[in-house]
């Protein structure tokens, strides 16, 4: 059940075809995920999106690809998108993340969520050395 | 301003004295930092949250201890923590991140709450091929 | 799945009753959504609900219906309410947003996502001019 | 206090020179307000973000600029996101929000939350009408 | 730094004057804190939410006052609100919430933010026995 | 669909089993939610997390089982967990929360929701007599 109701042709307009053949060409594979899929109701949202995707998450950086991956499954954890956690995991095992290494993003995660709870409740003052405009 | 009274002598408790020894010597300075310091008003609390934090945070494990920092910093983000933003951006400096890294840092966690609103939105459906259990 | 037993025959309650008229009274048509078929559960929670909600957003105000249903909608995205988010796009829809305005809300309504992220990552102190109390 | 040490002559750096110089001339004010000022830590960074906010919120599109302007304001309150706060109610003001619109949007975006929290506990399935793809 | 400027002379208006007298007779004291004084710039949404925080916070019902308090902080704590953290850890306290409670409610909700994650990140299917419709 | 594979017979593994036992024996039932079955595919993970779920909820405190139930329920549905809300509600009601408990907590989350908005939104500051370390 979704909110818009995605192309049934996608491919037959040209701006979501180049998109969808550039998403086949990066990711060396024939498949197109739901999100690009149902995206394509606004080919300019379409464009811009795996544009930026494209340039933060498939281009070389200062972070290794697998640590990118992490960190995006980490934020959509914390914002609950179930469809997002599904996909970057998925996409975090393909780039060779381990059962261990997926436990221990867990670990991290949820001890994270729990020591912001605690900061949050007591509403203790950020330390002065950690100022790096002193 | 804080909702609780930190312990005006904190270390002249055994208890508090002997966690706050184990997290100068973890990780060697002299330096704690205002969160042990206010928690220290429950010490089965102090005791229990910094247990946890060594063992996931200062014990050898399937990630390095640089990306457990960075995915740590994430999720503070996410969760508009901002006494936690501080400290783990500090931490993770100390272990070496560099400006580039952080700036990546913060290109990849701001896209992944973009593209997570964009899925919120749209509720597209789960690809069958991201289901772990088939 | 739900959390509670949504009442069998809600309407043979006369408070629930009286509440599911004056909805279809106050949105001219005869469907009453499952929001408020399972809040019927409890009769003041239900009736003390409907009446803020047709207070703000079925009375004339500063704002124009679509305007209200388009914030609420954003609102249930940021709070990944899956019911809300299906619940506000159909209302929106039915108040007259089109396929572009819809694109458009995204747009914003994620790169506010992001920016808030940046923002909350650097920790920029507010600028004086924001203060309305100067 | 903020985790990145914000560039002293910021605008020495020619990028981020033309980055401000087209602020200054979207939005026709010598004032450039500090997210751009701490962003030019990292020019690309700054570039794509400047880039992607003069895109969405000062070209005309489907929706009005008061419209997007509120729903940013809205967003960014449910994120919790101080600066954004301050930053986006003196830009809603500035494009003509009434003191009356700025209580109406603070009416619609507070009962949201509340009827989130309330969808959030009860878990209603969603009505099959509400399904975009039927 | 707010985002409205408080009225000067707040009482001098009939409603605002009602509301600030309802306050002090149904807490017992002369003391109205910030958030009224600053919600008082629009009379009608500091009538609606003093009226509803009146009947469900200082009405006898099915919840004891000190429970429902502590409900309240668990929720302003969960959305990273500092105003109201502060305040109902006060409120909570008044209504004799012991150092010993405190630390209990810290534990529970951070440990509710942490396995939160956890479900949120392995996306568990419900149990057919959490069911109530069944 | 869930990110991980299930073991599909954990209890063969010597630690999981241990873990099923203890649950078992603390909560008197033969039942083991779907929770702790996923959360089998890391033997550690496991022991860690229902350890600190004993500690904390099925061990005597200064709150009772019942309210802190409650408390974790209330956070569950802030954060916009499902499996969570689903499994705290019937755990509050094997606790013995009543019908009227439950609306009465539902009335007091969404309130507290609505009114962290709204202090969210005005940026009121914390009066000075809330603060516990003058």
């Amino acid at each position: 059940m979704s909110t818009i109701k995605p192309p049934a042709e996608a491919e037959h307009a040209v701006r979501v075809k180049a998109v969808f053949d550039d998403i086949r060409t990066t990711r060396n594979t024939d498949f197109v995920n739901n999100f690009w899929r149902y995206l394509a109701f606004d080919a300019e949202l379409l464009e811009q999106t795996w544009g930026e995707v494209k340039t933060v998450m498939a281009t070389p950086s200062a972070l290794d690809p697998l640590t990118k991956e992490m960190l995006y499954l980490a934020v959509s954890v914390s914002n609950a998108c179930s469809y997002c956690v599904h996909s970057h995991t998925a996409s975090a095992k393909a780039k060779g993340m381990t059962e261990a290494q997926h436990a221990d993003l867990l670990r991290v995660v949820s001890l994270a969520a729990k020591t912001n709870q605690l900061l949050n409740a007591l509403q203790v003052p950020v330390d002065a050395t950690f100022d790096e405009e002193q």
